[in-house]
């Protein structure tokens, strides 16, 4: 499959019967919007590269809250839908295709034999694991220090990147979900953004008003995933 | 040395030209109660094994405010203090010395240089990076989830196995700090827990009273390094 030789950057530098191995073991799946495709540790179903779509993961807290952690899109691997090739991962999420999705799948054992062998490969992993580590201290930090406002702006700022318009077919509880926090939070803040004149709900959704202003409330640093 | 082979479970795997680089590149370190030994991520100091004592690693936030990651004990390596070893983590911790403490330093660069010939050495990293993700995402789930009373129970539960004694030598500004609270917070609870029987605070410190209340309090699922 062609996309394992531009995806991969360890491509190149398996043998050929490592790369046979992987070419033979991949299989392109289909995830419709919003179906659950890896919830919990036990669960292994293997490593997806993301070729259209997005993937959301998350972790789902006591009375069902949910908190996105991150989104991987085009390109991306998903190495927590595998989370059994790495004894040390001892933690729960949850991935959802949280757009129609379509993915390579890579076999858990597959990818383990892989990693076990070749140095490339488990340097890969390492640097995917710490990008996501990164994500996680992100969010920790946004959570621990940024005030909500200042989130959910960022927040709408990024949903209306991903899905390219200003009106955002979002529920209060969708948003509350993602920031990890309550319903009625949500609802005190966009009653604030609409009276600065920068967002504001609208049935089934929300409307942004003023990007820039947005932006500024979003504060510097802002990254792309919340 | 011969903590090398007994430490590090990848030495084994590594040819005898790699151990003998490894062995010596390495360097017993004496870092004395509170010294500073990482501190973002430009410094690049390497590796640390620790021998004795006991290294914490925590971020500071706005204010000040210190919030403790974890803690590396004896024969825990610490990686995040040569976080230049992989580019994608890109965030700042600090590594202090929580205690008296002897650890074996491991230049940054011979590492980077085993890791990418070695897939045992890739594949132990990753183990490493995975464990401390856990620690992260438990921290978040707490900070998250559970109430303060129950965190603060935890925490001198902890405190008070690490240091062997049920009167601890710790301010109401530093237990804030690990909590990631402010002071205030913590001496509210304080109050708390010793209208409950459960500990008090005492001059310069706090004295546990009621090991199994603080135990109940703290909850099941209670995890080593708060």
């Amino acid at each position: 499959m062609t996309e394992l030789a531009e995806y991969l950057p360890f491509w190149t530098e398996l043998t050929a019967d490592q790369q046979a191995l992987l070419d033979g073991a991949c299989t392109r799946r289909h995830f419709p919007r919003g179906t659950v495709i890896h919830n919990g540790r036990e669960d292994c179903v293997g490593l997806l590269l993301v070729l259209s779509g997005q993937l959301r993961v998350y972790t789902v807290y006591e009375e069902g809250r949910e908190l996105t952690l991150f989104r991987l899109l085009e390109r991306d691997l998903c190495l927590l839908s595998a989370s059994c090739i790495l004894r040390s991962i001892q933690f729960d999420v949850t991935v959802s295709a949280q757009q129609d999705t379509w993915a390579l799948h890579i076999p858990a054992d597959v990818y383990q034999r892989l990693m076990r062998a070749s140095a490339a490969v488990a340097g890969y992993t390492n640097e995917l694991m710490a990008a996501r580590f990164t994500d996680v201290m992100w969010l920790m930090d946004q959570i621990l220090n940024r005030r909500m406002d200042s989130r959910l702006a960022a927040f709408l700022l990024e949903q209306s990147d991903l899905e390219e318009t200003d009106r955002l077919r979002i529920t209060q509880e969708q948003i509350a979900g993602n920031l990890g926090t309550a319903r009625e939070v949500v609802t005190r803040m966009l009653g604030y953004l609409r009276s600065e004149g920068l967002a504001e709900p609208e049935r089934g959704g929300v409307r942004l008003l003023d990007r820039r202003g947005l932006e500024a409330l979003a504060g510097f640093g802002r990254k792309k995933s919340v």
